[in-house]
Protein backbone atom coordinates (compact mmCIF):
# COMPACT_ATOMS: atom_id res chain seq x y z
CA UNK A 1 0.00 0.00 0.00
CA UNK A 2 1.14 3.15 -0.81
CA UNK A 3 -0.47 5.41 1.65
CA UNK A 4 0.95 4.36 5.39
CA UNK A 5 0.93 6.84 7.50
CA UNK A 6 4.26 7.83 8.99
CA UNK A 7 4.85 7.79 12.56
CA UNK A 8 4.48 11.37 12.96
CA UNK A 9 1.30 11.34 10.97
CA UNK A 10 0.03 8.67 13.34
CA UNK A 11 0.82 10.19 16.21
CA UNK A 12 -0.79 13.16 15.00
CA UNK A 13 -3.97 11.48 14.78
CA UNK A 14 -3.50 9.69 18.51
CA UNK A 15 -2.84 13.39 19.81
CA UNK A 16 -5.98 15.00 18.61
CA UNK A 17 -8.01 12.15 20.57
CA UNK A 18 -5.81 12.34 23.17
CA UNK A 19 -6.19 15.80 24.09
CA UNK A 20 -9.86 16.52 22.61
CA UNK A 21 -11.63 18.18 25.61
CA UNK A 22 -15.18 19.54 25.44
CA UNK A 23 -14.09 23.01 26.33
CA UNK A 24 -16.38 25.52 28.52
CA UNK A 25 -14.25 27.72 30.14
CA UNK A 26 -10.83 28.76 28.46
CA UNK A 27 -12.66 30.28 25.02
CA UNK A 28 -11.12 33.95 24.15
CA UNK A 29 -12.94 35.80 22.24
CA UNK A 30 -10.53 35.83 19.10
CA UNK A 31 -11.91 35.53 15.98
CA UNK A 32 -11.48 32.12 14.21
CA UNK A 33 -9.90 32.30 10.36
CA UNK A 34 -12.13 31.62 7.70
CA UNK A 35 -10.02 29.13 5.98
CA UNK A 36 -9.16 26.92 9.71
CA UNK A 37 -13.03 26.99 9.84
CA UNK A 38 -13.80 25.82 6.49
CA UNK A 39 -11.32 23.23 7.20
CA UNK A 40 -13.37 22.06 10.36
CA UNK A 41 -16.33 21.78 8.40
CA UNK A 42 -15.39 19.63 5.24
CA UNK A 43 -13.51 17.13 7.85
CA UNK A 44 -17.40 16.94 9.31
CA UNK A 45 -18.48 16.93 5.87
CA UNK A 46 -15.99 13.59 4.93
CA UNK A 47 -17.98 11.72 7.89
CA UNK A 48 -19.34 8.12 7.23
CA UNK A 49 -22.80 7.97 6.16
CA UNK A 50 -25.71 5.62 6.11
CA UNK A 51 -26.16 4.70 2.36
CA UNK A 52 -23.72 7.80 1.66
CA UNK A 53 -27.18 10.23 2.44
CA UNK A 54 -24.72 12.86 3.91
CA UNK A 55 -27.83 13.57 6.24
CA UNK A 56 -26.47 16.41 7.89
CA UNK A 57 -26.32 20.54 7.82
CA UNK A 58 -24.49 23.32 9.87
CA UNK A 59 -26.03 26.16 11.06
CA UNK A 60 -23.04 28.82 11.66
CA UNK A 61 -24.38 30.82 14.43
CA UNK A 62 -22.15 34.49 15.53
CA UNK A 63 -25.72 36.94 15.87
CA UNK A 64 -25.38 38.05 19.75
CA UNK A 65 -29.01 37.98 20.08
CA UNK A 66 -29.74 34.24 19.09
CA UNK A 67 -26.78 33.65 21.50
CA UNK A 68 -28.76 34.81 24.26
CA UNK A 69 -32.27 33.18 23.52
CA UNK A 70 -30.12 29.97 23.13
CA UNK A 71 -28.11 31.15 26.57
CA UNK A 72 -31.60 31.13 28.22
CA UNK A 73 -33.02 28.12 27.18
CA UNK A 74 -29.66 26.66 28.60
CA UNK A 75 -30.50 28.07 32.06
CA UNK A 76 -34.40 26.92 32.13
CA UNK A 77 -33.33 23.75 31.25
CA UNK A 78 -30.19 23.77 33.70
CA UNK A 79 -32.49 24.59 36.41
CA UNK A 80 -34.59 22.26 35.57
CA UNK A 81 -32.18 19.13 35.47
CA UNK A 82 -30.77 20.27 39.09
CA UNK A 83 -34.41 19.70 40.66
CA UNK A 84 -33.78 16.23 39.28
CA UNK A 85 -30.83 15.52 42.01
CA UNK A 86 -30.37 16.31 45.90
CA UNK A 87 -27.82 18.06 47.59
CA UNK A 88 -24.59 18.19 48.23
CA UNK A 89 -24.98 16.77 43.94
CA UNK A 90 -27.14 19.49 43.48
CA UNK A 91 -24.87 22.03 44.62
CA UNK A 92 -21.69 20.63 43.04
CA UNK A 93 -23.97 20.26 39.53
CA UNK A 94 -24.78 23.79 39.88
CA UNK A 95 -21.18 25.38 40.43
CA UNK A 96 -19.88 23.26 37.34
CA UNK A 97 -19.56 25.42 33.91
CA UNK A 98 -20.99 23.39 31.53
CA UNK A 99 -21.17 26.01 28.65
CA UNK A 100 -19.57 28.80 26.12
CA UNK A 101 -22.32 29.97 24.57
CA UNK A 102 -21.65 33.92 24.66
CA UNK A 103 -17.84 33.56 25.02
CA UNK A 104 -16.72 31.47 22.40
CA UNK A 105 -16.20 33.01 18.83
CA UNK A 106 -18.75 30.82 16.91
CA UNK A 107 -21.73 28.46 17.69
CA UNK A 108 -22.77 25.54 15.07
CA UNK A 109 -25.57 23.71 15.53
CA UNK A 110 -25.65 20.57 14.06
CA UNK A 111 -29.15 18.84 12.22
CA UNK A 112 -29.96 15.83 10.74
CA UNK A 113 -32.46 15.69 7.58
CA UNK A 114 -34.10 12.37 6.92
CA UNK A 115 -36.01 13.19 3.98
CA UNK A 116 -32.34 14.05 2.20
CA UNK A 117 -32.05 11.65 -1.01
CA UNK A 118 -34.81 10.05 0.58
CA UNK A 119 -37.61 8.21 1.64
CA UNK A 120 -35.50 4.98 0.76
CA UNK A 121 -31.66 5.10 1.84
CA UNK A 122 -29.55 2.44 1.65
CA UNK A 123 -28.90 0.44 4.90
CA UNK A 124 -31.23 2.72 6.92
CA UNK A 125 -34.38 0.76 6.49
CA UNK A 126 -34.20 -2.28 9.41
CA UNK A 127 -32.38 0.71 12.13
CA UNK A 128 -33.85 3.89 10.63
CA UNK A 129 -31.37 5.41 13.80
CA UNK A 130 -28.35 5.01 11.46
CA UNK A 131 -29.29 8.39 9.54
CA UNK A 132 -29.08 10.23 13.20
CA UNK A 133 -25.94 8.12 13.87
CA UNK A 134 -24.10 9.16 11.00
CA UNK A 135 -24.76 13.07 12.17
CA UNK A 136 -22.88 12.16 15.08
CA UNK A 137 -19.63 10.83 13.62
CA UNK A 138 -19.52 14.10 11.28
CA UNK A 139 -19.49 15.74 14.62
CA UNK A 140 -16.39 13.48 15.86
CA UNK A 141 -14.83 14.60 12.56
CA UNK A 142 -15.47 18.48 13.23
CA UNK A 143 -14.34 17.96 16.91
CA UNK A 144 -11.20 16.15 16.02
CA UNK A 145 -10.41 18.64 13.10
CA UNK A 146 -11.14 21.80 15.56
CA UNK A 147 -8.46 20.25 18.17
CA UNK A 148 -5.78 19.81 15.10
CA UNK A 149 -6.15 23.30 14.47
CA UNK A 150 -6.06 24.41 18.21
CA UNK A 151 -9.66 25.25 18.62
CA UNK A 152 -11.41 24.20 21.15
CA UNK A 153 -15.20 22.90 21.24
CA UNK A 154 -17.70 22.53 23.41
CA UNK A 155 -21.37 20.96 23.05
CA UNK A 156 -24.18 22.03 24.99
CA UNK A 157 -26.71 19.28 25.50
CA UNK A 158 -28.68 21.24 28.77
CA UNK A 159 -30.63 22.81 26.08
CA UNK A 160 -34.56 22.59 24.94
CA UNK A 161 -34.26 21.18 21.21
CA UNK A 162 -37.91 22.66 20.65
CA UNK A 163 -36.58 26.27 21.73
CA UNK A 164 -33.76 25.45 19.41
CA UNK A 165 -35.99 24.45 16.55
CA UNK A 166 -38.17 28.14 17.20
CA UNK A 167 -34.57 30.35 17.31
CA UNK A 168 -32.93 29.01 14.02
CA UNK A 169 -36.23 28.37 12.38
CA UNK A 170 -35.70 24.14 11.70
CA UNK A 171 -38.38 22.62 9.92
CA UNK A 172 -40.66 19.98 11.52
CA UNK A 173 -39.12 16.84 10.25
CA UNK A 174 -35.36 18.38 10.76
CA UNK A 175 -33.37 17.14 14.28
CA UNK A 176 -31.04 19.29 16.29
CA UNK A 177 -28.63 16.62 17.33
CA UNK A 178 -25.52 18.95 18.65
CA UNK A 179 -25.34 22.70 19.58
CA UNK A 180 -21.08 23.35 19.45
CA UNK A 181 -19.57 26.23 20.99
CA UNK A 182 -16.22 27.21 19.07
CA UNK A 183 -12.97 28.88 19.44
CA UNK A 184 -9.74 29.65 20.41
CA UNK A 185 -8.63 28.97 24.39
CA UNK A 186 -5.98 29.73 26.70
CA UNK A 187 -5.63 26.46 27.19
CA UNK A 188 -6.87 22.59 26.47
CA UNK A 189 -7.44 21.19 30.12
CA UNK A 190 -5.36 17.76 31.06
CA UNK A 191 -8.16 15.85 32.03
CA UNK A 192 -12.13 16.26 31.25
CA UNK A 193 -13.35 18.69 33.61
CA UNK A 194 -16.02 16.40 35.07
CA UNK A 195 -12.95 13.62 36.09
CA UNK A 196 -10.73 16.96 37.45
CA UNK A 197 -13.96 17.98 39.76
CA UNK A 198 -14.08 14.58 41.09
CA UNK A 199 -17.70 13.83 39.70
CA UNK A 200 -16.95 10.78 37.48
CA UNK A 201 -13.54 8.62 36.75
CA UNK A 202 -12.19 7.50 33.67
CA UNK A 203 -13.25 3.77 33.01
CA UNK A 204 -10.49 1.13 32.72
CA UNK A 205 -10.37 -0.21 28.56
CA UNK A 206 -10.76 -3.47 30.87
CA UNK A 207 -14.15 -2.78 31.75
CA UNK A 208 -15.94 -1.86 28.40
CA UNK A 209 -14.44 -5.02 26.45
CA UNK A 210 -15.93 -7.96 26.18
CA UNK A 211 -15.16 -10.97 24.47
CA UNK A 212 -17.73 -12.90 22.03
CA UNK A 213 -20.82 -12.23 24.39
CA UNK A 214 -22.00 -9.75 26.62
CA UNK A 215 -20.89 -9.55 29.63
CA UNK A 216 -17.94 -12.10 28.92
CA UNK A 217 -14.14 -11.17 30.25
CA UNK A 218 -12.77 -14.18 29.89
CA UNK A 219 -12.55 -16.34 26.43
CA UNK A 220 -9.25 -18.24 25.41
CA UNK A 221 -9.12 -16.91 22.08
CA UNK A 222 -9.04 -13.38 23.48
CA UNK A 223 -6.82 -14.26 26.26
CA UNK A 224 -3.40 -12.28 24.86
CA UNK A 225 -5.37 -9.10 23.67
CA UNK A 226 -7.67 -9.32 27.29
CA UNK A 227 -3.63 -9.50 29.51
CA UNK A 228 -2.60 -6.50 27.58
CA UNK A 229 -5.59 -4.45 28.23
CA UNK A 230 -5.94 -5.44 31.78
CA UNK A 231 -1.87 -4.74 32.37
CA UNK A 232 -2.55 -1.14 30.69
CA UNK A 233 0.60 -0.95 29.27
CA UNK A 234 2.04 -2.74 25.96
CA UNK A 235 -0.16 -1.08 23.64
CA UNK A 236 0.21 2.28 24.42
CA UNK B 1 0.43 26.75 23.52
CA UNK B 2 2.98 23.76 23.82
CA UNK B 3 0.93 21.47 22.32
CA UNK B 4 0.76 22.80 18.85
CA UNK B 5 -0.05 20.17 15.84
CA UNK B 6 3.25 19.76 13.33
CA UNK B 7 2.25 20.40 9.75
CA UNK B 8 2.56 16.54 9.59
CA UNK B 9 0.66 15.69 12.60
CA UNK B 10 -1.83 17.85 11.53
CA UNK B 11 -1.88 16.36 8.00
CA UNK B 12 -1.96 12.74 9.65
CA UNK B 13 -5.30 13.76 10.58
CA UNK B 14 -6.66 15.01 7.87
CA UNK B 15 -5.49 12.11 5.86
CA UNK B 16 -7.22 9.81 8.26
CA UNK B 17 -10.53 11.51 7.58
CA UNK B 18 -10.14 11.90 3.70
CA UNK B 19 -8.87 8.16 3.07
CA UNK B 20 -10.70 6.53 5.65
CA UNK B 21 -14.15 4.58 3.73
CA UNK B 22 -16.72 2.16 4.48
CA UNK B 23 -15.29 -1.41 3.61
CA UNK B 24 -16.42 -3.98 2.36
CA UNK B 25 -15.16 -6.26 -0.35
CA UNK B 26 -11.42 -5.60 0.42
CA UNK B 27 -11.07 -7.67 3.43
CA UNK B 28 -8.04 -9.97 3.82
CA UNK B 29 -7.96 -13.04 6.61
CA UNK B 30 -4.89 -11.83 8.02
CA UNK B 31 -4.99 -11.48 11.89
CA UNK B 32 -5.00 -8.29 13.46
CA UNK B 33 -2.27 -7.30 16.01
CA UNK B 34 -3.35 -7.24 19.28
CA UNK B 35 -1.42 -3.87 20.06
CA UNK B 36 -2.83 -2.39 17.24
CA UNK B 37 -6.39 -3.79 18.17
CA UNK B 38 -6.01 -2.15 21.55
CA UNK B 39 -4.48 0.84 20.39
CA UNK B 40 -8.01 1.23 18.12
CA UNK B 41 -10.15 0.46 21.17
CA UNK B 42 -8.33 2.72 23.35
CA UNK B 43 -8.84 5.53 20.82
CA UNK B 44 -12.71 4.49 21.20
CA UNK B 45 -12.51 4.89 24.95
CA UNK B 46 -11.58 8.18 24.46
CA UNK B 47 -14.32 9.55 22.69
CA UNK B 48 -16.41 12.42 24.43
CA UNK B 49 -19.49 11.63 26.22
CA UNK B 50 -22.44 13.27 27.64
CA UNK B 51 -22.17 14.15 31.58
CA UNK B 52 -18.82 11.73 31.01
CA UNK B 53 -20.79 8.91 31.32
CA UNK B 54 -18.53 6.19 29.09
CA UNK B 55 -21.52 4.51 28.01
CA UNK B 56 -20.01 2.52 25.35
CA UNK B 57 -18.98 -1.78 25.32
CA UNK B 58 -17.28 -3.07 23.00
CA UNK B 59 -18.05 -6.62 22.07
CA UNK B 60 -15.08 -8.41 19.92
CA UNK B 61 -16.31 -11.30 18.03
CA UNK B 62 -13.96 -14.09 15.89
CA UNK B 63 -16.22 -17.06 16.55
CA UNK B 64 -17.28 -18.86 12.95
CA UNK B 65 -21.44 -19.81 14.12
CA UNK B 66 -21.55 -16.50 15.97
CA UNK B 67 -21.06 -14.66 12.45
CA UNK B 68 -22.81 -17.14 10.64
CA UNK B 69 -26.13 -16.22 12.57
CA UNK B 70 -25.30 -12.52 12.17
CA UNK B 71 -24.44 -13.16 8.68
CA UNK B 72 -28.01 -14.69 8.14
CA UNK B 73 -29.77 -11.68 10.00
CA UNK B 74 -28.04 -9.71 7.56
CA UNK B 75 -29.48 -11.82 4.31
CA UNK B 76 -33.13 -12.03 5.58
CA UNK B 77 -33.21 -7.56 6.18
CA UNK B 78 -30.98 -7.31 2.58
CA UNK B 79 -34.21 -9.05 1.09
CA UNK B 80 -36.89 -7.02 3.46
CA UNK B 81 -35.33 -3.90 2.59
CA UNK B 82 -35.23 -4.52 -1.25
CA UNK B 83 -38.86 -5.05 -1.54
CA UNK B 84 -39.35 -1.61 -0.29
CA UNK B 85 -38.12 -0.25 -3.76
CA UNK B 86 -38.30 -1.01 -7.54
CA UNK B 87 -36.39 -2.27 -10.45
CA UNK B 88 -34.16 -1.04 -11.76
CA UNK B 89 -32.87 0.47 -8.54
CA UNK B 90 -33.84 -3.04 -6.36
CA UNK B 91 -31.62 -5.01 -8.70
CA UNK B 92 -28.97 -2.79 -8.42
CA UNK B 93 -29.37 -2.42 -4.45
CA UNK B 94 -28.83 -6.19 -4.94
CA UNK B 95 -25.85 -6.60 -6.42
CA UNK B 96 -24.01 -4.19 -4.25
CA UNK B 97 -21.50 -5.88 -1.82
CA UNK B 98 -22.49 -4.23 1.51
CA UNK B 99 -20.74 -6.48 4.23
CA UNK B 100 -17.72 -8.30 5.38
CA UNK B 101 -18.82 -9.95 8.36
CA UNK B 102 -17.20 -13.33 7.35
CA UNK B 103 -13.98 -12.24 5.43
CA UNK B 104 -13.02 -9.83 8.11
CA UNK B 105 -10.67 -10.48 11.15
CA UNK B 106 -12.86 -9.54 13.72
CA UNK B 107 -16.30 -8.25 14.00
CA UNK B 108 -17.32 -5.79 17.27
CA UNK B 109 -20.73 -4.57 18.22
CA UNK B 110 -20.47 -1.24 20.18
CA UNK B 111 -23.46 -0.77 22.23
CA UNK B 112 -25.13 1.89 24.42
CA UNK B 113 -25.85 0.84 27.98
CA UNK B 114 -28.22 3.53 29.61
CA UNK B 115 -27.91 2.60 33.08
CA UNK B 116 -24.13 3.35 33.57
CA UNK B 117 -23.35 5.89 36.45
CA UNK B 118 -27.31 6.63 35.56
CA UNK B 119 -29.94 7.56 36.39
CA UNK B 120 -28.70 10.98 36.51
CA UNK B 121 -26.42 11.63 34.01
CA UNK B 122 -25.11 15.22 33.96
CA UNK B 123 -26.20 17.21 30.65
CA UNK B 124 -28.98 14.05 29.30
CA UNK B 125 -31.99 15.39 31.04
CA UNK B 126 -33.22 17.41 28.13
CA UNK B 127 -31.81 15.49 25.51
CA UNK B 128 -31.50 11.64 26.55
CA UNK B 129 -30.26 10.52 23.11
CA UNK B 130 -27.53 12.24 23.83
CA UNK B 131 -25.98 8.85 25.80
CA UNK B 132 -26.40 6.99 22.26
CA UNK B 133 -24.42 9.84 20.58
CA UNK B 134 -22.07 9.62 22.51
CA UNK B 135 -21.79 5.98 21.69
CA UNK B 136 -21.30 7.47 18.10
CA UNK B 137 -18.20 9.54 18.95
CA UNK B 138 -16.49 6.42 19.99
CA UNK B 139 -17.20 4.70 17.18
CA UNK B 140 -15.76 7.53 14.36
CA UNK B 141 -12.90 7.36 16.65
CA UNK B 142 -12.45 3.49 16.43
CA UNK B 143 -13.21 4.27 12.49
CA UNK B 144 -10.37 6.91 11.83
CA UNK B 145 -7.82 4.96 14.54
CA UNK B 146 -8.19 2.20 12.70
CA UNK B 147 -7.67 3.85 9.07
CA UNK B 148 -4.31 5.55 10.57
CA UNK B 149 -3.22 1.48 11.38
CA UNK B 150 -4.25 0.46 7.97
CA UNK B 151 -7.50 -1.27 8.94
CA UNK B 152 -10.33 -1.39 7.36
CA UNK B 153 -13.75 -1.25 8.86
CA UNK B 154 -17.03 -1.39 7.64
CA UNK B 155 -20.37 -0.83 9.33
CA UNK B 156 -23.17 -3.75 8.71
CA UNK B 157 -26.81 -1.81 9.52
CA UNK B 158 -28.57 -3.85 7.48
CA UNK B 159 -29.42 -5.94 10.56
CA UNK B 160 -31.96 -6.88 13.05
CA UNK B 161 -31.08 -5.38 16.33
CA UNK B 162 -33.59 -8.00 18.05
CA UNK B 163 -31.67 -11.06 16.44
CA UNK B 164 -28.28 -9.73 17.47
CA UNK B 165 -29.42 -8.88 20.83
CA UNK B 166 -30.05 -12.76 21.11
CA UNK B 167 -27.47 -14.11 19.38
CA UNK B 168 -24.75 -11.87 21.59
CA UNK B 169 -26.93 -12.19 24.49
CA UNK B 170 -27.17 -8.35 25.39
CA UNK B 171 -29.83 -7.32 28.19
CA UNK B 172 -32.67 -6.05 27.65
CA UNK B 173 -31.59 -2.37 28.30
CA UNK B 174 -29.09 -2.42 26.31
CA UNK B 175 -29.06 -0.92 23.00
CA UNK B 176 -26.43 -2.45 19.94
CA UNK B 177 -25.70 0.90 18.00
CA UNK B 178 -22.93 -0.56 15.19
CA UNK B 179 -21.95 -3.88 13.96
CA UNK B 180 -18.47 -3.55 12.94
CA UNK B 181 -16.39 -5.53 10.61
CA UNK B 182 -12.40 -5.19 11.23
CA UNK B 183 -9.91 -6.39 9.03
CA UNK B 184 -6.58 -5.68 6.81
CA UNK B 185 -7.19 -4.83 3.31
CA UNK B 186 -6.02 -5.58 -0.34
CA UNK B 187 -6.61 -1.58 -0.74
CA UNK B 188 -8.81 1.77 0.79
CA UNK B 189 -10.92 2.40 -2.65
CA UNK B 190 -10.33 6.24 -3.78
CA UNK B 191 -14.35 7.12 -3.64
CA UNK B 192 -17.09 5.73 -1.41
CA UNK B 193 -18.38 2.78 -2.74
CA UNK B 194 -21.84 3.62 -3.66
CA UNK B 195 -20.11 7.06 -4.94
CA UNK B 196 -18.50 5.07 -7.27
CA UNK B 197 -21.34 2.90 -8.18
CA UNK B 198 -22.96 6.30 -9.31
CA UNK B 199 -25.86 5.03 -6.62
CA UNK B 200 -25.71 9.26 -5.00
CA UNK B 201 -22.88 11.89 -5.22
CA UNK B 202 -20.96 13.42 -2.92
CA UNK B 203 -22.54 17.20 -1.39
CA UNK B 204 -20.85 19.98 -2.49
CA UNK B 205 -19.80 21.73 1.20
CA UNK B 206 -21.38 24.55 0.54
CA UNK B 207 -25.01 22.61 0.41
CA UNK B 208 -24.80 22.04 3.83
CA UNK B 209 -23.76 24.84 5.63
CA UNK B 210 -25.90 27.41 6.60
CA UNK B 211 -25.85 30.88 8.34
CA UNK B 212 -27.78 32.44 11.67
CA UNK B 213 -30.78 30.49 10.94
CA UNK B 214 -31.83 27.10 8.77
CA UNK B 215 -31.55 27.46 5.13
CA UNK B 216 -29.81 30.48 5.01
CA UNK B 217 -27.00 31.12 2.43
CA UNK B 218 -26.79 34.83 2.14
CA UNK B 219 -25.31 36.85 5.50
CA UNK B 220 -23.31 39.79 5.77
CA UNK B 221 -21.23 38.37 8.65
CA UNK B 222 -20.43 35.22 6.80
CA UNK B 223 -19.64 36.61 3.37
CA UNK B 224 -16.05 35.72 3.25
CA UNK B 225 -16.78 31.86 4.56
CA UNK B 226 -19.15 31.54 2.02
CA UNK B 227 -17.04 32.43 -1.36
CA UNK B 228 -14.68 30.47 0.37
CA UNK B 229 -16.84 27.37 0.81
CA UNK B 230 -18.40 28.09 -3.15
CA UNK B 231 -15.21 28.67 -4.74
CA UNK B 232 -13.93 25.57 -3.43
CA UNK B 233 -10.24 25.66 -3.25
CA UNK B 234 -8.65 28.14 -0.68
CA UNK B 235 -9.29 26.04 2.25
CA UNK B 236 -8.17 23.01 1.51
Amino acid sequence: MNDDFSPEEKNGFYKAVFSRRDVRSHFTSEPIDEKVLSRILNAAHHAPSVGFSQPWNFILIKDKDTRKKVKESFDKERIRSSNLIDDPKRSKYLSLRLEGILDSAVNVCVTYDPSKFGPFVIGRSSIPETGIYSVCCAIQNLWLAARTEEIGVGWVSILSNDELKKILEIPEHVVPVAYLCLGHVTKFAEKPDLETAGWLSRLDLKDVVYYEKWNSSDDPQWRQIHEMIVSNLDYA
